[in-house]
């Protein structure tokens, strides 16, 4: 039973999407995919022998690995299975009016009385996750589970998980210097879910188990076209800026964006590095989706659940690793990678020295307006 | 001899001077103040008995002090008696087309090519200093000796430094906790004049030794108002602006800049807080100028100089102070002072972190701009 579920999903999916790029196999909906303003280039896709794949990712440039096995158990993950055998830990499921799930940090958003949460949070069983996915099936709310993979998963799981090629991604980070693998997010989304544009301080492996996304990345010195909240924000590392509606008149540089693109499905894992923008979007599936609960097995086990009473979702699965340490010697001028992290000390730094995140922006301008930028005008 | 011109000296200027509004006792010229557009109020002048006193230090407000007796062994300190005890150490004399001195820093001017030195600085002899003095008579420009006393002094002027109120600065210094007597810089300008706008990172007891100094100080908190040089250049620590042709479309909050006035004269002390903002503007005496040199004693030495041949000057001493220790525990909101030194640090770290202080500019305005102050219309 489990070798002929592996066996279908390698027929279905895995084996015609590598080595071949993604436009000759689409399996997912064209119609689906959301247009935006800025310009797009395809990021590569190429398999884990290429021999440009090395530099790609020592120079912090994202890359597509059509083939590299990382998650070849996990492909077999359907809702059945992990309904099954996930265990009975809790989950963390956000729940969003629209198609956006904008992060923020719980902490920071009760202490600012103003922020209006985007999202709300619900940590509930397994079982409840697909309970919740069938109401939205009559409903305009959208659902999205995100958790870390914990001790709490089943045998099966942890068989599945041990059998990830830990080869692959390991003489990775200890190439790249990289420091621990920190955690393993499980993504399960509904088809048309959006996780908007933002940041992260890892290095991230995101591998693409059951579905399609498209994932837009900008890369790191595009940070003045992005416009991140404010370091104390909750939503710190998010973009302000909303692609299907951006506000050109507060965010004037957003015309200057431009993304490099890659649609991942199953088996595809993208290297997204370290402070590279990035939104993920999950797009709509070509084909009936295929949760498990309507084939003879399932049926017989007497369950209550058949596959059209739930939404269409998609699984992904993030591998998040420290970044690797600082050079001994900075060369100049410095990467836009480390021109983030030192603006970010400096809003940290000066937002704890001033006693408020409110005085960051009246200072900083103070110590610029009026006083730079003037030398070739310059009196005595 | 010695005798007679201390009483000279007192009989003339100091006495009138103390514990009387400098009002009722001008020996100086009115119509030789520089008219400015920002409103002025008068620094409070005291006796060193008055119990407002210490407060007013310990809080960091300018006052004068007008029975200090800080300097009274240099109230004789003539241009001949200067001639005969200075000895033959070397003097700083800065020279200057116009009234302006504005200072600079030479080791950061020689690296900047583009920077236009506002003076020039020669070292001399300071015979050759009232040779440069006499020259002055006839052409526009202007010289002022500004040189740190040193070793090199005559053993009168050691009498007469040994002499100075010690008592009354060692007891304020320790009553505040300042650091070190760092130096002592003696000044000896023409009328007219000026030292621009600037502060310094040390606290300050001015005393002024002959002739009259209109002081205009400006609170830390105007900081805005006054559009200092980014502190990599080499006027760091000095006004952009120039009081006398202000650039309004260049420094708009100049139009709030609001200062306090002081016109000192001959024992009086002015307390400079660290930081304040100070322009110093040698003023024209209202009688004719006693250099020492058209007296009895004097041409019977057969000096080849008589007063007439000299322009008038005015001479001062400045005791710079190191501030005193960060307090233990930091009280918000911070004060005007802490945050101009913050500032600061944040500059230069900024510019050694990114290598080059070209872009602190647009690294601080890529934190601030499009970022910060828009909570009210923040979307998600
Ligand atoms: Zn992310
Ligand atoms: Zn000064």
């Amino acid at each position: 039973m489990k070798s002929r579920e592996m066996c279908d999903e390698q027929m279905l999916v895995e084996e015609p999407m590598s080595d071949s790029p993604i436009s000759m196999n689409q399996s997912y909906d064209p119609a689906s995919i959301p247009e935006y303003p800025f310009p797009m280039e395809q990021i590569p896709r190429m398999s884990i022998n290429d021999p440009r794949l090395q530099h790609l990712i020592e120079t912090s440039q994202p890359v597509v690995i059509t083939d590299s096995q990382l998650v070849q158990p996990a492909l077999k993950w359907n809702l059945r299975y992990l309904k099954s055998n996930l265990g009975d830990g809790l989950y963390y499921v956000y729940s969003s009016h629209n198609n956006r799930f904008k992060y923020f940090d719980k902490e920071r958003a009760k202490q600012c009385s103003s922020f209006k949460q985007p999202t709300t949070r619900k940590e509930v069983a397994f079982s409840d996750f697909i309970e919740m996915l069938k109401k939205c099936n009559e409903s305009t709310e959208r659902i999205y589970l995100q958790q870390t993979l914990n001790d709490t998963v089943g045998p099966n799981i942890v068989q599945d998980y041990l059998q990830f090629n830990w080869h692959f991604v390991s003489r990775i980070q200890s190439k790249m210097q990289w420091g621990d693998l920190s955690s393993n997010l499980l993504l399960i989304g509904q088809e048309g879910n959006i996780t908007p544009v933002h940041y992260d301080e890892q290095e991230n492996f995101f591998a693409q188990v059951s579905g399609f996304k498209r994932c837009l990345l900008f890369s790191p010195d595009q940070f003045e076209c992005l416009y991140p909240h404010p370091v104390s924000h909750p939503c710190d590392r998010q973009s302000q800026v909303n692609f299907s509606n951006p506000d050109y008149q507060r965010f004037p540089k957003f015309r200057d964006a431009h993304a490099v693109e890659a649609i991942v499905g199953p088996g595809d894992v993208l290297y997204i590095p370290m402070y590279w923008w990035h939104q993920i979007e999950s797009l709509a599936s070509a084909e009936p989706y295929d949760h498990g609960f309507t084939d003879d097995a399932a049926s017989s086990c007497g369950s209550d659940t058949s596959d059209e009473d739930i939404p269409p979702v998609t699984v992904s699965v993030n591998f998040w690793y420290r970044s690797s340490p600082l050079p001994q010697q900075i060369e100049y001028p410095i990467s836009a990678q480390q021109r983030v992290s030192v603006m970010r000390n400096i809003e940290k730094m000066v937002g704890a020295v001033m006693g408020s995140p409110d005085e960051v922006a009246n200072l900083l301008r103070t110590i610029v307006d009026g006083r730079y930028n003037m030398t070739s005008r310059e009196a005595t």
